[in-house]
């Protein structure tokens, strides 16, 4: 516990600048608390909005990571490429770390943690979930003495910038969001990261690593992006009381852990339904605390920054913070993919023609799937593109729906495969 | 930093009983972790929810606070008579205190934290404020690195109750809701440190000691409780587009703190109108980190109990914990509540006579005051007890306003004094 701690930085980006930024300007008060002692990056040429003094600036990484003189790394290369052997090096050295990089703490978080208490050194990531939200610290904190029931998160301001904006623009398309999103700085040039879901899927694994004290990898995560939300499925969902949000779930039951990430209608009077634009919200139940929700930006520059200096803060004052490791694992069972139940949203896009309906719902009903409403209005522009028919189906499993789903395709009235949108009236 | 925290506790009612579950529960899996060593209480007689070894049971709390075995007192009973007197000789004893007890720290945190740090001791009470919300500990570790700008809060539980229920059933007034509140357990036998705001006020005083480090004292805030609130002033902030809450506001306006507690009328699109019910709220604005809302149960045995339990984790886990004084204190000069600016809804119950629109609106306009809208309904059930005219302003003062509704009381139009309430836009 030093009374004045002293930083490497690994990455000159934009969160590197903000970072830069919290450590320099007076408004912050750091500068006798924390010191920045170098700042390393591949590209020492760019201008960049934040500046640092020269003499911290290097091209070697090697040569932070090794500086006697310097407590803490903060790792903002991203990957587990350099990042990681950096990483390791720095923790091999008892030094401690600090990082954003949500891949390589999803992928390599244990590893990385007996590594870091073989080295006594400390590795923090609350920047890697949720910037704005400090939700690493609340369940490593907070909740570390209750019994965690459920998360229900939206941890991709992209996607849900994109969705809000689909909603608020009748007839704008993906596409047509991304690149508004792009523009403003909510989305990057390419997007597949965030649109796939699998940026999400990254975060939700930390959570409930930390949460469910279960390791789980993303490619285990049964998963869904947004790039199949058409504008109608956004629109039919609003006349119906709903909003579609990229969600990531996980929650208990009985004795087993469910968790995916995909698309949801949630019900407007929901409250993570009023999280729009490019905010991030978590919302945890447990067995103590009850229901809450922490809603926050995040990404961008100064969130971001916020929660790595943050997490610098922690170092200064606590001697000690409790790990991944530090209790014992739970390893919940994860609930097979098909076994997951709840209602579902489909719409099928079908020739206007007899006997769709029939056709449609008959396939449901032999896997047991019961139809609660059904809407398919007339196409009066471009009949020949075919009608969208929107069913909502009452409780089924994922598993029974796909089985439906394939054979409705089959079906020589669908003009395009189905979609399929999760429904979750509990949030 | 011991392996095991043995705990002495200070009143078992409802909260002491829900840490015992807690502590004792095999779900919880703390019992290895924490050990209940004595409970006091002046009642051993009552039946109790929550049974305990009566080996643990004493009538003397000096018993638990000499016992040398104990490392932690946790103090639940409330006050600052014997509550304070326990805590204090605990403190000297070098022993850690958790407590709940909003009003002991509203008044004497400093003093207290003085006492802690020349004991050696560690004062954490999470408890305090919003027990389901880990606010304390997210301005003290997330937002110490950062430069708070506002905090706008609904910290009572039961007064947010009672306005929920007044907004759903038109008609219900103020009392009708706090009897059922009282029915359903989200209010005391005699709610009045709730409806007064005093119980809001408290906990303000706490946030703002540790957001913006600067000592106020409850009396020095302008308090405005929920007592004068009608269903006429609920019904018609509604069709305005409004909703009534119970809002504890501070934030940085040049160089100075502006606060106050009182109900505000609030967008009913805005994140602190979907908090409904029992349910708290801080939406806390920073520099970096930007705009974050925490929303969760205020009270009720568990989340309570789940706050002080959090704080014993904390201790078991952290040598030092940043306390109140670890930060230099800024002293912010309060804003004079006269000069404090926004825009006001204002009813006055007024006779059904020519001229009374006249009246009103020159006494607001001597005063520099603009009108932004006027309703005024015909009461087709009893005119003998007049209409009510409501009158939305532009922005003015506090002072402004007060000077210009003693005006109009005066007048022999008015049947009722005019109630005002603060419309704040912006949340």
């Amino acid at each position: 516990m030093s009374e004045l701690l002293k930083v490497g930085l690994l990455g000159y980006g934009t969160i590197g600048s903000g970072v830069i930024k919290m450590l320099t300007a007076p408004e912050f008060g750091l500068s006798g608390r924390i010191k920045l002692v170098k700042v390393a990056d591949t590209d020492l040429v760019s201008e960049r909005e934040v500046k640092v003094d020269p003499a911290l600036l290097t091209d070697d990484p090697d040569a932070v990571v090794n500086d006697p003189d310097i407590d803490v790394i903060v790792e903002l290369i991203g990957g587990v490429g350099a990042a990681k052997k950096y990483v390791e090096m720095a923790l091999d050295a008892g030094k401690d770390v600090v990082t954003a990089n949500k891949y390589m703490i999803a992928l390599h978080g244990d590893a990385l943690h007996e590594r870091a208490t073989r080295g006594d050194a400390r590795l923090l990531f609350e920047a890697s979930v949720a910037g704005g939200v400090p939700i690493i610290q609340v369940i490593r904190e907070q909740l570390a003495c209750d019994r965690v029931l459920s998360i229900n998160a939206i941890l991709n301001g992209t996607c849900n910038y994109i969705l809000t904006r689909m909603e608020q623009v009748p007839g704008m398309d993906g596409e047509q969001a991304v690149d508004e999103a792009r523009r403003k700085g909510f989305a990057e040039a390419d997007p597949t990261l965030d649109v796939s879901g699998m940026d999400t899927a990254q975060k939700l694994c930390i959570l409930v690593r930390k949460a469910f004290r279960t390791p789980v990898l993303p490619a285990q995560i049964d998963l869904q992006g947004i790039t199949g939300i058409s504008n109608v499925d956004v629109q039919s969902a609003l006349e119906m009381g709903y909003r579609i949000k990229l969600v990531a779930h996980s929650h208990r039951v009985n004795g087993k852990l469910e968790i995916w990430v995909g698309p949801a209608l949630i019900p407007q009077s929901g409250s993570l339904a009023q999280v729009n634009n490019e905010f991030n919200a978590v919302a945890i139940n447990s067995e103590a605390h009850g229901e809450q929700l922490f809603i926050g930006k995040g990404a961008g520059m100064m969130p971001t920054a916020g929660a790595v200096v943050g997490d610098l803060f922690t170092l200064l004052n606590h001697e000690r913070v409790p790990s991944l490791l530090s209790q014992p694992r739970l390893d919940l069972p994860v609930v097979d993919r098909n076994d997951v139940r709840c209602r579902y949203f489909a719409r099928f896009t079908v020739k206007d023609q007899p006997g769709v309906i029939a056709a449609v719902s008959s396939e449901l009903a032999s896997r047991g799937i019961s139809i609660a409403s059904v809407v398919q209005r007339e196409n009066t522009v471009d009949p020949e593109r075919g009608v969208p028919l929107v069913v909502i189906t009452h409780e089924t499993t994922v598993g029974a729906l796909a089985a439906a789903v394939a054979a409705i395709d089959h079906r020589e009235i669908m003009l395009q495969p189905a979609h399929t949108i999760r429904i979750m009236d509990s949030l």
